[in-house]
C-alpha cells in the first residue's frame, strides 16, 4: 500500500513503511496517490482541523483525549466531524498496517499518527483520513538533546485571543502557515523552535507545542488563554498532582523563562524537548529532571 | 473535462462548466478527481499561496499584477514558485476550456481565475495548478446590493505585524481559516462581510478584501502594514489620480468609516462592494459614487 520503504534509523525495530493513509471506511490507500479535489477547502483555504499523536507498541497515546479536542475545533470551525467509531476503523487500519509493515515477532517502530478532518469540496462532505508515519530523526533527537529556541512576538495577546472566537485560538486548524513560518524563521536564525510572545508580554505557546516550566518544585504552564489545550502537558500535569508536584496555570514572562529551574516544549510526539537556549542564551539545566518529568509522562528515555 | 454543467445565472450568456482545472504543463484534469496527496503541505499545514482575479470576456484582469504579488508571497514563504510562462500555460488551458465550453459565437461567462501553489510533499516539489469557476451569485449580487458588515477584532496591529515577517502579513498563504471563520461569524450576525480592526484601533483589511473610503473627494485606503498589497485598489487608484482625484495610504478608524462619504471592499472578483451597513447602522450612500468609481475600474455594472 507505499510503493516504497523507509529505513527507520532511530527506533530499535524493523524498517517503517514512509506512511500509511487510511480513510474511515478503514480501506487504505497510497500516501503517494492523490487524494483531495483541487476546489476541497482544505485545500484552497486551510479550511480544516487535525490531531496528531504518537503511537508506542501499537498504542496510540491518549487517543480519546486527541478526539476530543478534535470535537472542539470542530465545533469552533463548523465542520460536521464523523463519530468517534468512524474515527477509530481509520486508527484501526494504519495501526494494522504499521504493524503488519514489521513482520511478525518484530516490534513495530514508534509511529506518528495523525487525524484530518477538512470542511471537504463546497456542497460536500468533509474529507475525512487517517495516516501513519515514522518519527522524524529531529523529534527523536530534540527529545534528549534538547532545542534552541526564540522568542517572537505573536502579534496579539492570549485574552484578545481568547475574546474573538473568529480568530479560532484553541481549535487545531490546518491554517498553519505561521506556525511553520516560524520555524523557518528559527532554522535560518541558528534556532530549532520558537516560544511565542504575546503583545502583553506574556508566553503563548510554541508553534507546534505547549511550555512548560519548573520552578521551586512547582510546574506551571501559560493560562489557556489564546493558546491550544495541551494533551501532553494535561497527561504530565496530572501524573504530576499523583506524585506530589504543584501544578498550575499562570502568566508567564520571558524572565520567569530565564530564572526557571526548567523550559520544555511539551507535545504529543516529541513529548517533553528540554530548551537548552532561549535567544541565543543557554540555558544548563538538571538533565534529571527531564528524565523524571518523561517517567511521569511514562516514556522513559531510551 | 468536468462531469458535470452547472447552469450560471448571472453572467448574459451559456451555462459555464462548474469549475475547470490545468495543471502548468497545460493539461486539464476533472475538477472532482483527487489532484492532491494526502501528505502534500499544503493540505496537512495549509503552506502554500494563491492568487485569484477575474476573467471578463477571456482576459483575465490584472495577470501581472498578481503574478507579480504571487513572487512576494513565494518569497515570503520561501516556496521555489514555477516561472510565469508556466502559470501562463496553464492559465491559457483553463481559459480555452472556459471559452470552449461556451460553444461557438457565445460569449464565456465571467470566471473566478485561481492559481494555487503548495509546498508539496515533503521533499517534493510544490503542487501548482490553476482553477476556473463562475462567479459565485453573491459576488454578483454583493456589487450592486452591497454589504453589511461587522467590525471584528482582528487581535493584532498593522505594525506589529509588519514587523514580523513569521506572522505572513503581506503573503497571500493558503490559511485562511480565520478568514474564512470570520465570514461565518457575520453569516450568523446578519451580516456579510467583516471589516479587521486592529488592536490599536486602525481599521485594517477584510477578509478577502481591501477597504477603501471617499471622504471629500478623496479616495483611502489603509497604510500597507500587516495587510494584504490589494491589486484592485492599486488599479482604482492609478486611475483616480489620472481622473483628478486625490488619493491617498492613511490610517483609518471605525469613526472615519461612519463618517466617510462612501465606504467599499475591493478585490479582484467583486471589484468594489458597496458597504450598506456596519455594525448594523445603515449607511446611505450616493449610488452615482460606486457607479463612478466601477467606471474607474473599467467595469460599467451591467
Amino acid at each position: 500500500m507505499t510503493d516504497h520503504l523507509l529505513a527507520d534509523q532511530h527506533a530499535p525495530s524493523v524498517p517503517a513503511p514512509a506512511m500509511v493513509v487510511a480513510l474511515l471506511d478503514g480501506s487504505l490507500v497510497s500516501s503517494s496517490a492523490p487524494l483531495l479535489r483541487p476546489d476541497d477547502a482544505g485545500v484552497a483555504r486551510g479550511d480544516g482541523i487535525f490531531e496528531t499523536t504518537l503511537v508506542v507498541n501499537g498504542e496510540p497515546r491518549d487517543l480519546p483525549e486527541h478526539l476530543g479536542r478534535m470535537a472542539v475545533s470542530a465545533a469552533m470551525t463548523e465542520i460536521d466531524l464523523p463519530d468517534h467509531a468512524d474515527w477509530q476503523r481509520g486508527v484501526d487500519a494504519v495501526l494494522d498496517a504499521w504493524t503488519g509493515a514489521a513482520g511478525t515477532g518484530a516490534p513495530a517502530a514508534d509511529m506518528v499518527l495523525r487525524l484530518i478532518a477538512t470542511r471537504g469540496p463546497e456542497h460536500g462532505r468533509p474529507t475525512c483520513f487517517v495516516t501513519g508515519a515514522a518519527v522524524s530523526p529531529a523529534s527523536t533527537r530534540q527529545r534528549t538533546g534538547g532545542v534552541r529556541v526564540l522568542l517572537l512576538d505573536r502579534g496579539l495577546s492570549g485574552p484578545a485571543a481568547a475574546a474573538a472566537p473568529w480568530l479560532l485560538a484553541g481549535a487545531k486548524t490546518l491554517s498553519y502557515a505561521i506556525n511553520m513560518a516560524a520555524l523557518r524563521y528559527a532554522a535560518a536564525h541558528q534556532a530549532d523552535d520558537v516560544i511565542f510572545v504575546g503583545s502583553d508580554g506574556a508566553i503563548l505557546e510554541a508553534p507546534t507545542a505547549t511550555v512548560v516550566v519548573v520552578r521551586d518544585g512547582t510546574l506551571l504552564t501559560p493560562p489557556l488563554e489564546g493558546v491550544l489545550a495541551g494533551i501532553t502537558v494535561d497527561r504530565l500535569f496530572r501524573a504530576a498532582g499523583s506524585a506530589g508536584w504543584t501544578t498550575a496555570h499562570r502568566r508567564l514572562t520571558p524572565e520567569d523563562l530565564s530564572t526557571a529551574d526548567g523550559v520544555w516544549l511539551a507535545s504529543s510526539v516529541r513529548l517533553l524537548a528540554p530548551v537548552v537556549s532561549i535567544n541565543g542564551v543557554p540555558r544548563d539545566d538538571d538533565e534529571g529532571l527531564t528524565e523524571k518529568m518523561l517517567g511521569l509522562l511514562d516514556f522513559p528515555l531510551r
